[in-house]
């Protein structure tokens, strides 16, 4: 493959980026620290795996990055609609488990992939998973992005924000994993502009993440909120394991297990047939999740 | 479609023996007791869920049956290589989920499908998962099986259990759900030849299981073993949401999602890169889940 000095700066970004979210969800956390695994890729390159167990705040947190180069296998070429050949791919991805049901969940991932001879692009996106709603939260969330998005190109947090809304359906239960954000995919065109862009979404993450988590971190919660939010857990774990394409990718491209499903939840319950009532607070959660909501007011 | 009388045959040894099986192991909790819940499915039929939870011996216990009929959908009559058609399918689960975990997990199914033009057949199996390894108990329930199936027609336990093994395996584990039984599909031929065994087998269920519930229920655990018993957990959930071709068919034809999910365990945990020592209790485990054994003594 030729050299392509690009591939270079994003993994060097995502790298530094990884470093400086750590650091920092280390600080909000007060008490654990993250612990780094190095591996390697059988064909080519590796990753940073790195994850926090049993904070005070953070139950569970892992914030991965990976570099790695090898051939498309047949079925990947099929799903990408190119012919088999050499392709690099690199990518940060964030999962963030709080022990407080009050203190939403959240994800974030920015991948660029490159192939030898069909071009390059950029996915990414963040997004949030509460057991309870406060909707000063969503509505914060969601204004990060929507700043970040129109200084890229005005109109695309409207699109990336429905991506997200149904790239996070889980079919079977008629509803969403959260309260949306962004998502997008194949992202390709003017590579500076569009670094520029998931550059941007990458420092604003802790931006959109981490007043949240200050806001609710002393919110108190009993047993009641606790159930709920394993509850809400095993549906994440639903949508991880049956629909989440990077879950599957990982799984098909044999990648490291311990670091693709490293963002499952700590402790999950199923239980069986729980409705809540409407005009509760798990209800009106659960009315979001089937209906996505507008959360900047215009 | 013709009358078959087979049909409800079948479907009433099913029905009959959920309540057998339902009583006998509310006497083995000696607490909880079964709740019900009837179904009906859209197209035609539908189904008794009967779920038993935070019981003194069993945290999860479900047994459920269900006969449905309705028109193959496209890809399910792809995948059976047939023409689309009526169906007819009635079948019995069994899946539960002690609280200790010296105690294992246990898991049958028997199921008999017709379809309008392609005659009938039958499937099973019974499988066990233990957390913790004791060969008495896996010798005494791969005999009882053994024996069933010697009367039916010698050399299919070797068959069956072998098929066990190879379905219950997580492929990107490389791991087997649990310690195996057996595990058949397909079954066609005489009807009240492979019915009998199909019955014999629904009869011996207890007779694998519940000596060994009795043989394990107040032996001593401790925070070491409840924690290995939930991350034993999340492999289930693993295999189930990822390959068991049951869950599958279910969410696909569009089933009752509390029913199809309702066999998840109750409260699972994924911990990070997990490795117990080889010679360690869970390692001799691990160690049988990755190199099945013959459980038979010739």
């Amino acid at each position: 493959m030729t050299e392509r000095p690009n591939r270079l700066r994003v993994q060097t970004f995502f790298q530094d980026l990884q470093d400086s979210i750590c650091a920092r969800l280390e600080e909000l956390d007060t008490k654990a620290v993250f612990v780094q695994d190095e591996w390697r890729h059988a064909e080519g390159g590796g990753g940073r795996t790195r994850v926090m167990e049993t904070g005070k705040v953070f139950e569970k947190a892992g914030v991965n990055t990976s570099a790695i180069s090898g051939s498309l296998s047949e079925s990947l070429a099929h799903r990408l609609s190119v012919k088999q050949q050499r392709f690099f791919a690199t990518g940060l991805s964030i999962v963030v488990h709080p022990y407080s049901p009050m203190v939403p969940a959240v994800h974030a991932n920015f991948r660029y992939f490159e192939l030898e001879d069909a071009g390059w692009w950029f996915g990414g996106g963040a997004d949030l998973t509460p057991s309870y709603l406060f909707e000063e939260d969503a509505e914060h969330f969601h204004t990060v992005w929507k700043l970040v998005c129109d200084r890229h190109d005005s109109g695309s947090y409207e699109r990336f924000k429905e991506w997200c809304d149904e790239y996070f359906f889980i079919k079977h239960r008629g509803e969403r994993r959260g309260i949306g954000g962004i998502f997008f995919d194949n992202l390709t065109g003017e590579f500076e502009s569009i670094f520029r862009f998931v550059q941007a979404c990458g420092t604003s993450f802790l931006n959109a993440y981490a007043p949240i988590v200050d806001r609710r971190r002393h919110q108190p919660w009993g047993e009641r909120e606790k159930n709920w939010q394993l509850l809400r857990r095993s549906r994440y774990v639903e949508f991880n394991l049956i629909y989440d394409q990077g879950t599957i990718f990982g799984l098909e491209t044999q990648g490291r297990i311990e670091s693709i499903l490293m963002y499952l939840p700590p402790l999950v319950r199923w239980s069986y047939n729980v409705t809540p009532e409407p005009d509760s607070h798990e209800g009106r959660l659960l009315e979001v999740l089937k209906q996505p909501r507008e959360w900047i007011r215009s």
